[in-house]
């Protein structure tokens, strides 16, 4: 007898469906302010993970870890006429604070280029000081028209990079390095995402860059998710806030400075991207416990066994969760498992003692077979390596499948309606990408015809564009 | 030849001495919003080990992290009255946001009691949904009128935990656990500090508490500093949030809660306790790196066997930094490395290289030694754990010289100009209290007479007092 579906199907109404998954899988809840949500524990343990993967690649990056208020005096916004364009529409305000009007009101940061600009000037006096690599994991505060949990919320989570940097050159090299080493890496062998790399259209660009890069990933629905951007910010800021060091040769010259991040929102980047009609399906990297062990019942004998093999796999380095809720029926407990994507299910009942064997179950295809318990220490580890490489596989698949070259504009509209469409940009152009947004289609970035990134050299109209819905 | 002192004298100035190192050891600055900081590189590494530390010891105690909106609405703190009348006064308010004033103001959350409050109640609904044990790190705002870095700033970063539970008991003995297994354990096994646990006087408790446990801890200059809290709530916040159950016999009743926290003001902490006239000093397991490497100067074969050194250290799980600032003098890089507390120096030069030793410098005692090379990594950790139990007993033992037993308050006023006077609290009382206020003195807490932590059913009256100043 077949269970009534827990979610509404994917194919039906996906925005409906990722709702679905936020509430049964217990992801996350709206919080008590408009837009703002509360990040429930298995949703946050995810979050953790990505933060240790992602804070040690900044590490290796050479950035320190430091942390700047949260409120940012409106005058210093003010002194970038771009970024303050930018950002205006979408502050939180504190007028009042310790009982009394305060004299300057205060911005919620959006965002933290300006302090850390201001900070910054004061501590580069020489060359010796550059480049200045520091990076922060803070909350930020962007009010939202449409909040869409962990997609854009009135508040999130993210880590914030900012540097600064002797010459453009310099600049522009970490710019990459980062969004290669740290973003890319992190989303292709962590997270098992298909990602784009790409240069934003002046149109898309970070308010105060001269140029930003972006990773861009196909959702199931075939929309794009921009998951992690990287911005060259040029001058503008250093002059600004008079961020300049005296070189090597006694002339004192401005600074070139970078900021980069990546945020909550690669919570709903993980689900969208590999969730199906079942629930979430994790990878085998970034899931917080990799295999249950579900008893089929609560027998002596067989949960001595399952404490057995997870001891066996924790020895062997596999993140393992036991479900004790025996009370509850079977059935229930493997649909709860199912929406929380864990990569592999062990079941074990008093029939496969008697066999000596359990039964394996792979969440990403649904693969069952039964295995020998004494063998499970050495086969587990090695099938979540394979998980890992089908995920990506499959993801890669899709977005290959669902991306279509084509040479005209009518033709790229048509493609975007189910996935991404690549042109060369002087065919789009930025007439062609406000008629685009017309029919709510973006150009998403700019990439060479090989799908790498573009060199900073590289002119606009020699770049292929990827146009697509997005969320 | 002397080189003149960097900072401010302890005995001469304590306070100055203490803002003299957040600025020499480039540990913090002001922000540019009122009592707000900037967190440095070299403070954040060790505001990140503690959190790593803290962190694994609360997850040992069974709770789970989350995180929960930065905006609250006002109307949530009026709920529980106790609560609202304690941090009105330090509120900082958001009144506009996306460019219209806002309906309902929002607080920017100086604790998140209400918030966890007004969500747990939706999360639990029967007895098996407890006992709820939940936790978040967050900046968090309370306007202060005397700000101090780490100690009492604008914002700051912490923890606070929020559980729910069954009964009373429950309740009171997961606050016990926190208490004495997470802070106690954390602030004397990381820290080397030496902490006198207790109960808070009612005058002293958190705002809407029932009971509040503290960590007290006697800083170089013989004030309190209090590191971290634990509250009983009682039934206060659970009736001002619905929050209740369904029990096994059928009948729904108020569940009970806790809450916890432990901030940034630990960086503080760990800097007045152990700190002398040279700057920090580190206790080996919180320090960010435990061993700075010293080349006298810039020769191929003291790199060679500096970094030979650095190799064979980090092998054996030693944190290493090796300094290649060698175009800077060494009396000056040497100044830097005490003014930042590496517990162990290992100095090399050329001609420690012909006898094939090197020199080992302890930051605690200024310690010097000539030690084989070659026996270096099988050294230097068992010296590490030496250093560690020797900074613990040099803070016990100041805390225990400074503690002084008296019977009556003008005695107790007397001992707490230099340190801790220990009285019982029958002889203080409310009045006491009071009086003790106008000389600037507190009652830090109230413990048995054998110094451990009061049990619930143990009257005040039955109770010895702690008197101190206190920052």
């Amino acid at each position: 007898m077949a269970r009534p579906p827990v979610l509404t199907p994917q194919a039906e109404n996906f925005p409906q469906w990722y709702q679905d998954v936020l509430d049964k899988a217990e992801l996350a809840s709206n919080g008590p302010a408009r837009g703002t949500m509360v990040i429930r524990p298995y949703a946050y343990a995810i979050w953790e993970r990505m933060q240790a993967q992602v804070d040690r690649r900044i590490k290796a990056a050479g950035a320190e870890n430091v942390y700047f208020p949260l409120f940012i005096p409106n005058s210093y916004l003010e002194r970038e006429a771009e970024h303050v364009e930018g950002f205006s529409p979408e502050l939180a305000i504190v007028t009042h604070a310790g009982g009394k009007e305060l004299a300057e009101p205060l911005v919620v940061r959006p965002t933290s280029e300006t302090v850390f600009g201001e900070m910054m000037a004061n501590w580069i006096q020489g060359h010796r000081d550059l480049p200045l690599l520091l990076n922060q994991w803070a909350n930020v505060v962007r009010w939202e028209l449409r909040p869409r949990t962990f997609l854009r919320t009135s508040e999130f989570l993210w880590q914030e990079g900012h540097t600064a940097h002797a010459t453009r050159d310099d600049a522009s090299a970490y710019a990459r390095l980062i969004h290669e080493s740290v973003y890319h890496e992190f989303l292709t062998g962590e997270l098992a995402i298909s990602v784009l790399l790409g240069r934003k259209t002046a149109k898309e660009r970070f308010a105060g860059a001269t140029d930003t890069l972006t990773c861009e990933a196909m959702m199931g629905d075939g929309k794009a998710l921009q998951l992690a951007t990287s911005h060259e910010l040029g001058q503008n800021f250093a002059e600004a806030f008079d961020m300049n060091y005296l070189d090597v040769d006694g002339e004192r010259r401005t600074c070139w400075t970078t900021s980069w991040g990546s945020s909550t929102r690669m919570v709903g980047g993980l689900i969208m991207a590999h969730g199906d009609d079942r629930g979430l399906v994790l990878p085998p990297r970034i899931a917080p416990f990799q295999v249950v062990i579900v008893p089929v019942r609560d027998q002596p004998e067989v949960m001595e066994t399952v404490d057995r093999i997870a001891t066996a796999l924790g020895d062997q380095g596999v993140r393992v969760r036991v479900d004790r809720d025996t009370h509850l029926g079977l059935g229930r407990r493997v649909t709860a498992w199912e929406l929380k994507g864990v990569p592999l299910r062990i079941e074990i009942g008093p029939r496969d003692l008697e066999s000596g064997s359990a039964v394996l179950i792979r969440r990403d295809t649904a693969g069952k077979s039964a295995v020998p318990i004494d063998t499970l220490a050495s086969t587990v580890p090695d099938l979540l390596v394979r998980i890992q490489h089908d995920i990506t596989a499959s993801a890669r698949r899709r977005t290959e499948e669902r991306t279509v070259e084509v040479d005209d504009l009518d033709s790229a509209r048509a493609v975007a309606r189910h996935g991404f469409a690549r042109l060369p940009w002087n065919l789009v152009g930025v007439d062609g990408e406000a008629s685009l947004a017309e029919d709510a289609l973006t150009v998403r970035c700019l990439q060479r015809e090989d799908g790498s990134l573009p060199r900073p050299e590289d002119d606009d109209d020699d770049l292929l564009a990827v146009v697509a819905r997005a969320y």
